[in-house]
């Protein structure tokens, strides 16, 4: 794998103290299937009565995994349930051999922590194209059971780790009708990031009571304004995986309607999608692009991912140039209607161009001074409409090309 | 513009000895629009009876010399033209002002060399949003129109380089009737290379005879084999431009059904295009992606574009990592169809991955071998159908980054 890259400098301080959720319960083992001397498989345990949904890449050549999870998410059970997630290979790409590594793992667990096989969700995240130890997986199943804690899952965010440079969790506190429900997230993800439909492995609990399909519908909605508005490098995984749990224990019934639930739930996936983005690799700035007066939402999204993953844009920022130019560029290749003489153009609070040109206030050494921080926000207008978006990416560095271009990174 | 970037390892030994093309001159200048001692404009005059065709970019934010060009390529005239190109500033995003500069240098160019104002395209490349200082090219229009030679093509291809490390050119000649035709071209482009409709900045000449709707029928048919199959990071320009110009002076007459013609006429385009490619910002390895077995030839393009643009691709060939699970992964997410278990893939003669998974006899360390070479091939099968396209691209490396993070290159 290469020598470890140092910690990303948009790392949040620490790993967030994040509640402990009711009727969910983690383990973490090291199995060495592909890192030595550390953990690389997690395992939740999910009581009877959970509710889970979940979105999935949707990559044409999508893993064994994600097919395996797609085809049990429709189904409906009151069963206890699991989770085992492993890091270090994929399970991408294998074949026939892929599908049969999944079967074997899924029913272990199912007999590990007695839950149905169909109620058994597993993601593999690592090198494509080799096969999966399950075995070394399932040799270390029956001491992870009996080392289940509802106080894991600090070490469940570090198991799952690829090229990540910090674990990511997230998460929140809400009182509903005076009692406390709570929610807690662990995602993982650095590159091949460009989430499509699902993103990265992410793996969020909570302990209110929610239907699967009001809980599915929450989900899906809530994914489209946060994991699918990142990009780091505009590739998208074989292994993208979002899947949510809702125990109940708390016993709070959460409704279509709940907006409280909502948008804690939404703060808790926006903030997985943002430190991904800050685990960008290579990463040295933060961007939210936000994007106005579009002719609809989603070309107002079409405008600034084409924006978010322009290299040119991406280096330029890298650079600490304010090279508004190339953000012209990019409008003008998305694909999405613009007109030239209509754009307007901010760096933070500095208007840069309006009506197709330069703003004749505009002094650029105040947008190059801008450049200089750490976290910077571009706003474009389109002056078309009432579409809007926003998303959010990283710079493109040397320090990309370093991870990428190691053999077999 | 920072620190000039040496010859790229990928530039043809030599600019090629060019065919002089009966009724077209050239000429050039130093005018100072951005650099300091070189030349930055060069001028084509074209004899009565020229036909001129033409293909330019799609994108929203085009530049003002593209519409105007656009505009005057539905104007048939029998009466002589000139090509105006200057280098340093795109006077793309200039507003209204963008619009007046064209229309003063195109005046200026009719008077000079005494052709309709209608006959006269211009062309712009370099910055985006700065003012064009059309006066400075103004000034020397008469001594270049004075200097009018019809063996100035070499020069004009020095004097619209911008990024380029090296000056493009191409030429052929063929019998047609036992009487020679000549081809010859001129391109430049080197990053922000994601032709759409067109590319860059070319220019071909001939003396054939060709009716214009025949030539710009050919042109755009041709076009889409060529220059819209490259790529060297996936950002289209506000300026692509590609005209063709047919003077007739040989006295032969070229019909819709030559395919002699037609094919020198690719040879050359393709030469040009992938001169470009060989030019691509910090390239080092050249490459060639043929993809078979598509759905359609449109969806073999699309799997080869998204494999060409992935920055996990590149930084792979960059790394010489035979990383094929990369390329399943561009596949993936190219949006075309693709069955995970029918795919096959070649490094060159190397058979790495087929029906979903790596080749029983691939030895790694053979593709590892493969992959220091210059100049690669990368082959997907999809096993759909009988869809076939071809690709080319560069790696992206620590030198792409190096020219584009620095300020306002």
């Amino acid at each position: 794998m290469g020598g470890k890259p140092p910690r990303s400098p948009l790392a949040p301080d620490a790993f967030p103290d994040l509640p402990e959720i009711g009727g969910v319960s983690f383990a973490t083992a090291e199995a060495g299937i592909r890192y030595a001397d550390r953990t690389d498989v997690m395992l939740a345990r999910l009581a009877p009565g959970t509710a889970i949904a979940g979105v999935f890449t949707r990559s044409a050549t999508r893993s064994a995994a994600v097919l395996d999870c797609q085809d049990k998410i429709r189904f409906q059970s009151e069963a206890g349930a699991a989770i085992l997630v492993n890091s270090g290979n994929a399970n991408a790409f294998t074949g026939r051999g892929g599908s049969d590594a999944v079967k074997a793992v899924t029913a272990a667990v199912a007999e590990a922590v007695d839950v149905p096989e169909a109620r058994v969700f597993t993601s593999s995240t690592g090198v494509i194209g080799e096969p999966l130890p399950h075995d070394r997986i399932s040799a270390r199943l029956k001491e992870m059971a009996e080392a289940l804690s509802p106080a894991g899952i600090a070490e469940a965010a570090r198991a799952i780790m690829t090229t990540d440079t910090f674990p990511k969790g997230s998460g929140a506190v809400i009182e509903i009708d005076g009692q406390p429900v709570h929610i807690a997230g662990i995602a993982k993800g650095s590159g091949m990031i460009a989430p499509d439909m699902a993103t990265m492995l992410v793996y969020i609990f909570t302990d209110a009571a929610v239907e699967q399909p009001i809980l599915q519908s929450m989900v899906s909605a809530l994914n489209q304004s946060t994991f699918n508005c990142i990009t780091v490098d505009s590739d998208t995984s074989t292994s993208d995986t979002l899947l949510v749990a809702a125990t109940g224990a708390s016993g709070i019934r959460v409704t279509e309607n709940n907006i409280g639930f909502m948008e804690a739930l939404r703060r808790v996936m926006l903030d997985l999608a943002q430190q991904v983005v800050r685990d960008g690799e290579g990463a040295t700035k933060f961007v939210t692009i936000s994007v106005t007066g579009a002719s609809s939402d989603a070309d107002a999204r079409t405008h600034g991912m084409a924006i978010a993953n322009s290299p040119l844009v991406k280096t330029a920022i890298a650079g600490e140039d304010p090279n508004w130019g190339r953000i012209v560029m990019a409008v003008g290749k998305s694909g999405a209607p613009a007109d030239r003489d209509r754009l307007a153009i901010r760096f933070g609070e500095i208007l840069v161009a309006r009506e197709g040109w330069v703003n004749p206030d505009y002094v650029e050494a105040e947008a190059a001074e801008y450049m200089k921080r750490q976290e910077l926000e571009i706003h474009v207008d389109l002056g078309l409409g009432g579409g809007r978006a926003v998303v959010w990416t990283c710079d493109l560095t040397h320090g990309y090309i370093d991870i990428n271009a190691d053999y077999r990174s």
